[in-house]
């Protein structure tokens, strides 16, 4: 099942099972009010879709999770899976506008697959993972790679607001083991990978992350991206592409 | 004027004034909703306190922002002030108990003084910081220092859950830069700062926070702390006192 949230008309956002084209309408969160519909449905073509989940606490993002992708580093850095933070501040939707800071150096996209958790999660054994995961979505863990390099700390090259365009939709019945992933900007393919070469699986994350902190319903986690041509520049088009789930689109601009 | 955030008997969690030994129950949120009073006074020894702000979106720390701290960390490490993120599932009230995680190494305490944001804040220049403080706070940044130096990344060695302590009131009229701050462990001294040794000082931090991000009202910056003996072990009460804010007391325990 496909999950969307979006506006119509200008109503508050609200959330949608995506059925063709259209989309049928909700009667709340359904991540905390469960699935009932209203009988309401909304041509997809009349949406305005939104991030489909806004992380009320953490979003959780996965480093040096695909073999290679240690090569945008500076030679004789950790090569291990690591965690960190991006906060929701950085969040944007679909079709949103990905803003380029004026920071010295490269900024890079990676297209990932999101893990979306679905309710309080503390100290999960990997083989329960599944019981604490919602649905997957789609994510762009957009980076001032430079900046962040010289930092040496990845909060603040990650953490730019528009830095975490999210969705379109959140899918809640994929098997995220075999999963294709690929980046296209302008039409050009820069980056492909599945998530068969995950470093530490879906599971194992949620074990990691879960021993450090509790995970809340609507938390997020980026597993991590592969290694590509992985710049971006401002007036482009990025899109990122996973298997079944959808398509994220976002342009670029230079922030004022 | 000290604001705290309180049950007293079972009741829903509240916000007062500190009048001698009294909370004023005030009516709402007063970050959101103002100072007005309910009438009701509620005796300070018969009130649970909390912490008295849970960040919706970040908590921003300050790493490195006072001289001589940069020597908890390799030789050769950067000794610039730098940022970080830790989570709000971090956050514990006064009183409650810091769970120390089986990590290997030293657990440290670290008591800083906390910015307390209370208006949307986007790129505000150092000059105008003051109009985007609600007000200021005591946390301890309970960091497992020898993980966060193995990981590079500091998300998890100051991320677990109780490594955010934060109270007991929040201080809306104090001058930020003549503030002492002294942590005691079991009744010891063991680091003593000012906050006029602050590298970044408090509208600097605020300029270069929300340059990156857009800070939310409820959002916290731990402004860094100074060095000492910072170990802390399971069985102890530790305690950071700054100024006229008061102290935050905790005690730890091994985490089950």
């Amino acid at each position: 099942m496909k999950i969307a949230r979006f506006t119509s008309g200008g109503s508050d956002p609200q959330f949608g099972i995506v059925d063709d084209e259209d989309l049928v309408v909700i009667a709340g969160d359904p991540m905390f009010q469960g699935f009932e519909t209203t009988g309401e449905r909304v041509p997809l073509a009349e949406a305005k879709l939104l991030a489909p989940v806004i992380p009320r606490s953490k979003i959780v993002g996965m480093g040096l999770n695909y073999p290679g992708i240690e090569a945008v580093l500076p030679p004789g850095s950790k090569t291990e899976p690591v965690i960190f933070l991006k906060p929701n501040t950085s969040v944007i939707g679909p079709n949103d506008v990905i803003q380029l800071p004026p920071v010295p150096g490269r900024i890079i996209h990676e297209g990932e697959l999101a893990i979306v958790i679905g309710s309080v999660a503390k100290r999960v054994p990997a083989e329960d993972a599944d019981q604490v995961i919602f649905g997957y979505t789609i994510a762009n863990d957009v980076t001032a790679l430079d900046r962040m390099i010289e930092d040496g700390q990845w909060a603040r090259g990650k953490g730019y607001d528009t830095f975490c365009p999210i969705g379109p939709f959140i899918e809640t019945e994929i098997d995220p083991r075999g999963v294709p992933i690929r980046t296209v900007v302008d039409g050009e393919e820069r980056s492909s990978g599945h998530t068969r070469d995950l470093v530490l699986s879906i599971p194992e994350i949620v074990e990691m992350v879960s021993d450090v902190w509790t995970l809340l319903p609507g938390d997020v986690i980026l597993t991590g991206s592969s290694n590509g041509d992985l710049e971006i520049r401002p007036g482009q088009r990025v899109e990122v592409e996973i298997g079944t789930i959808g398509r994220l689109v976002n342009t670029t601009r230079a922030r004022a």
